[in-house]
């Protein structure tokens, strides 16, 4: 909380419930606060990693839809134990924390190989689009699949992950067939989203960010930590299927095919709370919040 | 560097030069190498803050032609040291970092006040602006004017500096006449761009996010540092003017207005580094890098 009114300032704001500008909706807190337990979806251990840190646990919610070869391989490394003791190798300002092997301790496990490139995706009938109708500098439409901020393209009938703050991708070298899983990395930045379609994106931090986003930057180039620096160790990854019931972190995602996500949009596109003055009238793909809470416990 | 070629990955190749995927301009490591004396200009040391940190100088570029009064005000704060010994209070993950004195240990110095909003300020036609025709999500024109980016409205005669990374702004209760710049905070996140126009931006940090992006996140409310948490010190704030020109940080920014800047622009709308397979096409406003660099010795 604010110490005192002078700090009730900025953001501030944006989280507290005061007298529309407009009058016409709800804030997010109120959005969020009149939600039904049908608004929100549980995760699937199947498709959830723990990154397990010093600083505590990571969780990656997985996107199979869209990476269903590299999404297999990182579960297949993740039983295989391949994460366990690497290490977070790069934090570069303002763009990607990345982990993995660099040094080629650990062979990958049998069966784990580079995969075909999984950049975009056919759009098919079946997959769910909420479309944002606010443009994108990047893509013809932009919305929301699953969960997931998506990008997409009719004329070339592609449907892909778009590289927001929180995205997970996988590192891969010149030839577009190089990608294996085994090295991962997160966006930490303003959205980098001339990655897009030049990458595997296979997913999306839903809790634990700042344990990635708070990490020293790496003195060498491009982030790397030099060798006068420590890289920070990865205790372990796990899926949450791995993990016994009372230990997971027990999340849900908002729906964001649901009303309730729309209002939620719109509670940010044009903000009611008092202190903004001039409203936004419009709000970037990256600018979403794709809400995240604690399940509640069964009763 | 890249410890070995498989971590010759995504954003690393953003920074070598390879064959291109077009062929047509040049990465922008050949930009920044092929430019001339004249495409750089110094920072004016009457118009450089340097905020000094346990980890290091953070080095912000004040805008007096977007807000004067709130930029003269913080010089004046800065000259009258109320900033020294004053603390980061709140760093909210994907936002903001933001410094003041919350408990009001101390006074405002004589003749510093709040003041009257200056969150745009008239299209003039002096106004240096060299637009980036790539479009934007929130106005309907974006571009640069002496080294901020900036957006505007012809149908207001409207310009305003815009929250991307890097920028500072001034703290403000909820009426708009209560920001005084004895707070200010530091966009460290994807830009928050409703914030345009409902408060004073100020400048830029041209030198040392890092020092900032990294700090741990605040436990309490909107990043705030919880009362078993350490705010972070701020040893000192000064003016350039103020340092012995050997204590300088002499840097010059790219001319937003040179044709330099325009193939820079160019070199990250479509990188031409044999990673990327997939042309953006478009950039998008805070995407742009806006180069600094180490002014070179007097001859």
């Amino acid at each position: 909380m604010p110490r005192n009114g002078k700090f009730f300032t900025l953001a501030a704001l944006a989280f507290l419930t005061l007298p529309a500008w407009s009058g016409t909706h709800p804030s997010m807190p109120d959005v969020l606060a009149a939600s039904a337990p049908a608004d929100w979806r549980p995760l699937d251990p199947n498709n959830t990693l723990y990154v397990e840190l010093a600083g505590g646990r990571v969780v990656i919610e997985l996107a199979p839809g869209f990476a269903p070869l590299h999404v297999a391989n990182i579960k297949a490394l993740t039983r295989a134990r391949y994460f366990d003791a690497l290490s977070i190798v790069r934090v570069q300002d303002n763009y990607v924390v990345q982990w993995g092997d660099p040094d080629n301790r650990r062979a990958l496990p049998a069966g784990i190989g580079k995969l075909a490139p999984e950049f975009d995706t056919p759009t098919v009938r079946k997959m769910p689009f909420t479309r944002l109708p606010d443009g994108d500098v990047y893509a013809p439409e932009v919305g929301f699949s699953d969960g997931f901020p998506v990008a997409r393209s009719p004329a070339l009938h592609r449907t892909w992950l778009a590289h927001c703050y929180g995205m997970v991708g996988v590192g891969r070298d010149l030839d577009v067939q190089s990608g294996s899983g085994a090295e991962l990395y997160v966006v930490i930045g303003h959205a980098p989203r001339h990655l897009d379609r030049n990458v595997a994106l296979v997913g999306r931090v839903v809790q634990g960010m700042e344990l990635l986003s708070a990490l020293p930057r790496g003195g060498a180039a491009m982030g790397f930590y030099a060798q006068s620096e420590t890289p920070i160790p990865i205790k372990s990854v796990r899926l949450a299927a791995e993990v016994a019931a009372a230990q997971r972190s027990n999340l849900e995602v908002i729906r964001t095919d649901s009303a309730t996500f729309a209002a939620l949009i719109e509670s940010r596109r044009n903000r009611p709370e008092e202190f903004f003055k001039v409203p936004a009238g419009h709000i970037e793909l990256c600018n979403v919040p794709i809400a995240v809470r604690e399940a509640s416990k069964a009763p």
